[in-house]
């Protein structure tokens, strides 16, 4: 990783507003400044060579407007803008069994808010669900260092609510009842496939 | 994906560039014609409108270096790079299996250029196939208009006959007998779904 710019991040920290966004400077994860990201990038590395499972981070969709072509090998981009992704930003295979998340954080402590999801991600999460795809998100209490899994069906019904006019946010109680809690550790860092083997075991 | 042209028109013209071009990466915003990239998203639109599977082209991998942040809204990529891609350009699920391929074009007429796919590539796929991922490669002769899909597992013997010193290309004979021609159309355009289904089948 040599983005001194980290992907998603900046662009994220934008758009939203600051109780909810990627990454946060008054919190202790268990590398300073380490977020949610990084960490996923560090199990996916982790599954990866470990033959577990082959999981990337999509890059970052960037429409490019200007490229400068000083000469064969060394194309700048001089101008570029960020697009909103059309899917999740986690895919891959386990198994043979196609996998695809969505991951975000949070520093509310009560309640996940919805709008940390676009509704074009929400229809390609229904798209996964419907080829039979394993679909979850990965959601982060950054305050409180909990990460849990939620499969995508259960998150479409908090959006449905939200669309009917109801609470613009999941609780965190709904989150428990429904989601799985993430073990945290260091090999790997965020332990997600163990919840996949549960889910592909009761599914 | 917005067309500016009519289908298959487009390829014929196709046939003026250069001798081997890299569809996945290459700079197609500036538009010039119908690459073997747009006809893959557009198949790739049509499944995915019918219901058929959810396959995606991953962006393009950039490394930003600099970002103008004029407003909060309007972030201005001043300065980014192109970087080598880790993985295959596309990947998705059909039926809850995991599907992974690169494409790739020539104007050569008689053997595939093994220079179009870089060694992290191979490896990417070896680890897909090991997973028990679907994995291929669909290769295009862009004079004669042909379209092979190709499993990795063949392109991985083609590759260790290059790295053990012999030739440097795959023979378009050993494509035809080891690969599948590929059905060239309007709807979906390039439908590799149905060899997707035999290799299912079959495997």
């Amino acid at each position: 990783m040599e983005l001194r710019y980290p992907n998603g991040k900046k662009y994220i920290l934008d758009k939203k507003d600051k109780n909810t966004r990627k990454t946060s400077n008054s919190i202790s994860y268990s590398n300073r400044g380490m977020t949610l990201e990084e960490d996923l990038n560090i199990t996916n590395q982790y599954y990866l060579q470990n033959d577990l499972a082959v999981i990337h981070k999509k890059p970052t969709p960037v429409q490019i407007v200007h490229v400068d072509y000083k000469s064969r090998s060394t194309a700048v981009i001089k101008e570029a803008y960020f697009k909103q992704p059309s899917t999740t930003d986690y895919n891959g295979v386990y198994k043979g069994k196609y996998i695809d998340f969505e991951a975000k954080e949070t520093n509310n402590t009560t309640s996940f808010p919805l709008q940390n999801f676009h509704e074009h991600q929400i229809d390609h999460m229904k798209k996964v669900v419907q080829q039979n795809g394993i679909s979850f998100v990965i959601l982060r209490f950054a305050k409180t260092e909990e990460i849990f899994l939620l499969e995508s069906q259960y998150l479409f019904n908090f959006w449905n609510r939200m669309t009917s006019g109801g609470r613009k946010s999941i609780k965190k109680e709904e989150i428990k009842q429904f989601g799985y809690l993430l073990p945290i550790g260091l090999h790997p860092r965020i332990d997600y496939l163990q919840i996949i083997k549960k889910i592909i075991k009761n599914g």
